[in-house]
């Protein structure tokens, strides 16, 4: 196989012509950025996920990670993968110029992530999770702890992890059990976390932790967590008192190494403080949309990995002497992956450009409107996404026949990486709990929602499926807002379908805003794009009409 | 985890209630089998399946098969829980009394093979080959091969493969390259196939490989091929030319060595003609129907035991103080994984039935009808069901959360072994394009499927979703059955959703007779049954609608 290649005319195509990103760099926030610039960067970007992460991938997979005598060893090439993306600038893409980041906008940051994701999905959770230690410091910790974490965090010379997880604690986080006490300017963190992502590695010299942990005393359940800064080298140069235990013999991203951390096995790992006790959770979810969107923008990475992978075998493969993309039955599969990729795509880009202006616009009402939007949509793009991740990878598999079945090709691996997704940073079911519960009573969040994006998808070739669709997700958010009240528990039994419907309309209202935007040229671009978009609008938006008969 | 136990209840409900079992204990050639044998055998294959196939699973998966110069190792136990298997008589539970077999219907035999699958799909695959040797030479041998190779592969003393595959020839088998030159009374075989399952072992002393091969001069494609047997130790006591090159590094069923076997790397592996020369496609065509079933089985088996170990698990695991098995969205999954095991399980054992039928009655008219309902079946219900068992072993993962993706739990072997169903013996696009252009074209064919399904599920409580069912699939398969002429590649581009749709409506049409059948007693069966019913009927049947409407 050959590596992957970013699908960088339709990255374009959306950030610059879908989503107008000229709005975005005419905000003083982006004013040293321009369309020429960001381009730009997304070349260079797809150049280094190309000659630099895809070729690593395969062995990742093959290698893993091993730990000795406490020492995690990563697979061969990553680590000066690394270096060299630190070296490149690319850890800093998303962050604020405040703390030496590049202050380029989500819009351009979450598809440069998706190139990561997309090339070597194992590689990708790194910088990502730093992304999350930046976020929480950068809101929540005192001037002295940015002064300390954040430069570093931001350059990459450091990474960052989350340590919420315990073995009784999964999707009930207000379970955790791990102690920290307080011991003059520090606390002293006692307990044991799982399935923490890079929790150890031979990176970077030292690794900033974010654990979650109870003060004594500390209220029971979620009200009673506080967050803690636990580096893995102190100041003093010394080891902090923990250790990764064991790894995880995982069903995919074997590259990365996803710990048991030990703290405090002797007098207590020293941890720090941010912000005030007993507020932990609420901290962490200021980085929840974040975080969510770059698992979301992970199912759309692997689903265009496993299309490149498909594509190119089902041009090469020959049967009854022509290539096997010529059978109707492997175009279906081919174009159900490529709409679906593109359809999702999309969606987590205009989140991304909803991020930027709810954060970076001076007018309060629509820095409201798209703080709302991001909040409704998230949800939807974790769970859809991931979802279709999962299915696009076996979907993939299925072209290959009996070759993809076999570990050597690749395709096999991305079906294994592809299918954590669904599962962590909030499962999917807590993903669908979250949008009936809590989001779609929000007020007037599908009226925000759907007066901003009808502006795009609205007028063009798919005018009166639009519509209709949008009529139906009117008529099934009302339904089960009210059915929350009515009968809470057929309203949680019922909301997967209900987030399905809404993931399948969103993605369809980006299809048809790219089919508006579509010059009419006769690139292969365009021509193939208006295939995926056609096809899209016939074969996977009718399923709204089966979830919607299925909710009532 | 516990071990897989033999959903004994459901499979007892469906042969005796729901199928009628004595219908087939009237007839002459099962005239010695009553129910109470039947029940007897059940129980004690549910035992010998979770007692000696289920522990070695797990195992199985983990330390695989090696090759080491030329010799297979399987994993530990395996050999001689394949010996066991055969001193118990299992191996012959669904071959005729003529050749040493027990005689049992298909209907029992198909249950049976459904528990050995079910407990290790690696390990139900051996006998699952063999059978196919049995068939084809029961069918094609001539008595002299029917003496020397029945009685030892019957009774499981040897175990048989079936050699088809090679590089260049996947799904078109006409481009198979090894060659046969006849040579006195035997034919010398030259050529590479790949992906023989089986294809060499230590369990038995010998293997008997059928293969197929072109004798010079053939004609090209696939009315040039002849069918061989290949025995791996001659009755010399010699060891044939041929050998085990290497085992392909499988996603999943590492219990089952996966060969790349070269023939005739000297003077030519020695081959027996089986029947007439160029006749080997159409010889296997004979046991493609056998075949095709056990893998839909294999789709049901893996289903049931994804759907154990995820009951399990959330009855077990507590989250927010209660077992997640109480949350409805961990309901709506396992109910979901349920019902969709039981509807593809009844629909299976339907299709063994007729295959009695077909081969027992002596009616020409019920002969010719049951072949016909089994021949329309058979693709739909190999490609639906192991489709199946796929999503639902991915769905019964998601219930386990994130312990799920850990390989210690056997949920993601479930999902890796799963996945080789919707490829191998036929990929399920094959299968679509069988229903499509052939199958639903045979004289008949759906009216025929429908007198006879009708009689068991209408009339009880779901007579109007079936009516409503029946009539969008009479609609559907006229179109496509005009389709096929007007534009056979439009026919074949939406084959695939026709299939789909054709095995929702015949899984309702299992729930529906099973709805029909059940005692209106208060055992947890026919409680758990009817929520399962239920389910299938209000959330799983809908999906009709959408596959109607993206086909016209």
């Amino acid at each position: 196989m050959t590596e992957y290649t970013a699908p960088i005319d339709d990255i374009k195509f959306l950030i610059n012509n879908v989503l107008n990103s000229k709005e975005l760099y005419d905000l003083p926030a982006f004013g040293s950025i321009s369309e020429d610039l960001s381009n730009a960067v997304l070349d260079e970007a797809a150049k280094f996920a190309s000659e630099k992460l895809s070729p690593i991938n395969r062995e990742g997979d093959k290698i893993g990670c091993t730990v000795i005598s406490g020492e995690i060893t990563t697979p061969p090439g990553f680590k000066e993968a690394y270096q060299e993306f630190v070296a490149n600038g690319w850890n800093s893409v998303p962050f604020s110029p405040e703390h030496g980041g590049q202050g380029l906008p989500w819009l351009i940051s979450t598809a440069i992530s998706e190139m990561w994701s997309s090339a070597n999905m194992a590689f990708g959770l790194c910088p990502l999770l730093t992304q999350g230690a930046v976020e929480l410091l950068s809101s929540h910790g005192s001037d002295e702890q940015k002064e300390k974490y954040l430069g570093k965090l931001v350059s990459g010379e450091w990474t960052g992890t989350m340590c919420l997880t315990e073995s009784q604690a999964g999707s009930d986080v207000g379970a955790i059990k791990t102690q920290a006490k307080k011991n003059g300017d520090h606390y002293l963190i006692k307990g044991q976390k799982i399935f923490i992502t890079y929790g150890d590695h031979n990176y970077t010299d030292n690794i900033i932790h974010m654990v979650l942990a109870r003060t004594p005393n500390a209220p029971k359940g979620t009200k009673g967590i506080s967050l803690f800064i636990v580096p893995k080298i102190l100041e003093n140069g010394e080891k902090n008192d923990m250790r990764a235990i064991s790894i995880e013999h995982k069903l995919g991203i074997h590259a990365s190494p996803t710990c048991v951390l030990a703290f405090g096995d002797n007098e207590g790992a020293t941890g720090y403080l941010v912000g005030e006790e007993n507020m932990g959770l609420k901290y962490m979810f200021t980085m929840m949309n974040n975080a969510r969107l770059g698992v979301g923008v992970e199912g759309v990475a692997i689903s265009e990995n496993s299309y490149q992978k498909a594509l190119e075998f089902a041009q090469e493969r020959q049967q009854m002497g022509r290539p096997i993309s010529e059978f109707p039955d492997v175009q279906r599969m081919l174009l159900t992956i490529k709409a679906q990729t593109e359809a999702m795509r999309a969606l987590s880009y205009y989140i991304a450009k909803s991020m930027d202006l709810a954060k970076h616009t001076d007018d309060e009402a629509t820095k409201k409107q798209h703080q709302t939007i991001v909040n409704l949509l998230i949800p939807v793009l974790k769970s859809h996404a991931t979802d279709i991740g999962v299915d696009m990878s076996s979907m993939a598999l299925q072209v290959f026949g009996g070759v993809g079945y076999v570990e050597e090709t690749g395709i096999a691996q991305n079906l294994r990486d592809s299918r954590i997704a669904p599962i962590y940073e909030g499962t999917n079911g807590i993903q669908a709990m979250d949008l009936v519960m809590r989001k779609i009573t929000q007020e007037n969040a599908l009226a925000a929602l759907s007066f901003d994006i009808q502006k795009i998808c609205l007028g063009g070739n798919y005018n009166d499926e639009m519509l209709d669709a949008f009529s139906k997700l009117d008529g099934a958010t009302k339904y089960l807002i009210e059915l929350t009240r009515q009968d809470p528990e057929k309203a949680q039994f019922i909301a997967a379908y209900y987030l399905r419907m809404f993931g399948v309309i969103m993605g369809a209202a980006m299809m048809a805003a790219c089919s508006k935007a579509l010059v009419n040229d006769k690139s292969d671009y365009t021509k193939t794009k208006k295939e995926s978009i056609a096809f899209y609008m016939n074969y996977i938006l009718p399923e709204i009409d089966y979830l919607t008969r299925v909710m009532v």
